[in-house]
């Protein structure tokens, strides 16, 4: 079972105060590729894993998905999900995605937006989804990149200055994969690096075809209104991922 | 057109004394995890594209291959092959990958080690190799890992000192793809760095599908036997691929 810290009240607090949190999809700047990804939402049938606040999931109402079901481990995160407008078609599940069962071909979609990198079993957890999509289904997701991760001791927030104004990211026990403790909002902040090749080979023996994969970094436009994001183009933060049931 | 490196006779003196060009593939800490990849080799039709000195078109002919084409580009290199036993189904031709043109449906499997990191145009070429490729054909290589292409500038020998006496890989300019010139056994050698998605995604483009990603590490026994390889744990240089056509 993975750490539950968005029920930890400081941890959460903090999380609260994110522009995601606050502004929602628009609030994180992957989200426009992200969305390039997904296959056409209207009439179709949604899983969200890690469902957080639900702005996926009223996203994907507002595109007319046939109906959506967001499932998430935190207390905290489903209260604030159900206080939001629901648009009829969206449920919610508290539910431990390390032990989830689903049911077969009950999905057209299974989204997940920076929950995978917390699990402790994502094998068991993608033969499931791969059994719960229909035909032609569709899995995409981002996690935290493999070399944003992989540090095990990072100094300071991880980034090393370098005598010209440049930034580096010192990479260290890449092939080394676990659980890596983290400072973030709060100490103790328990997540799981993975490789890259980890994540790819687990979904070819899931039974997904990899379709693309996107390291993400700010595009021109992207970086000219938000000159702090340049530091993506040196080590991105973000995979994301789009599959298909094979 | 590629930088013809090889033929640069320094730099081909360096090359020719190391551990893999005398002895070969067994000098390759990364050829029993290549070798693991590939499809039976008895009876195939072979290319090996940047065959160099031609180890692995001859340790096919000793497998069995029906017949092995060896493409390489450096003058240097294609006479150290030719001067090599051949075992009779052995060819080489002196092409420059980055304009070559090859036969429809005429390959089983295209090989290439440590090539397509020197080439400027692997979009043309992968095509190339999958219409080359009969039914089911497979395309198997290794390249030098995009965490170890990435840096436009790394201080020393790349590595930074921990205190704890462990090594750090800085990154930088990950998502700037494009040439990146390096010292390694003359100065001026010219590598083009891209992302990990930049190569599965042009795979998936052009016609492959993602069997099997491999980012190189030694096992317990090898790094017993070779204490020297544990820094590849913290920064892998190699990236092997293993693909089929779709």
């Amino acid at each position: 079972m993975a750490q539950n810290i968005y029920d930890d009240n400081t941890f959460f607090a903090g999380y609260s105060a994110l522009p995601r949190s606050v502004h929602g999809l628009d609030g994180a700047p992957e989200w426009p590729a992200l969305r390039n990804l997904l296959p056409p939402i209207a009439g179709a049938r949604l899983l969200d894993l890690g469902c957080g606040m639900g702005w996926f999931c009223r996203w994907a109402a507002e595109q007319g998905a046939a109906n959506v079901l967001g499932i998430d481990l935190s207390t905290n995160m489903l209260e604030r999900a159900r206080s939001m407008d629901n648009f009829g078609v969206i449920s919610y599940q508290q539910a431990d995605l390390d032990a989830l069962r689903l049911s077969p071909g009950s999905f057209n979609l299974v989204f997940s937006s920076l929950a995978f990198h917390y699990l402790t079993d994502l094998d068991r957890l993608w033969r499931e989804v791969a059994t719960a999509l229909a035909p032609g289904g569709r899995l995409v997701f981002s996690v935290e990149h493999p070399m944003f991760t992989a540090p095990v001791a990072p100094a300071g927030d991880g980034w090393l200055k370098l005598a010209d104004d440049r930034n580096a990211w010192p990479i260290d026990s890449y092939l080394l994969e676990g659980p890596r403790t983290r400072i973030w909002l709060t100490p103790g902040v328990v997540k799981q690096h993975r490789t890259m090749s980890t994540y790819i080979n687990t979904l070819v023996r899931c039974g997904f075809e990899i379709l693309e994969l996107v390291e993400w970094g700010p595009t021109d436009a992207e970086l000219a209104a938000r000159p702090e994001l340049r530091d993506e183009r040196d080590r991105p933060t973000f995979m994301l991922v789009n599959t298909r049931k094979a």
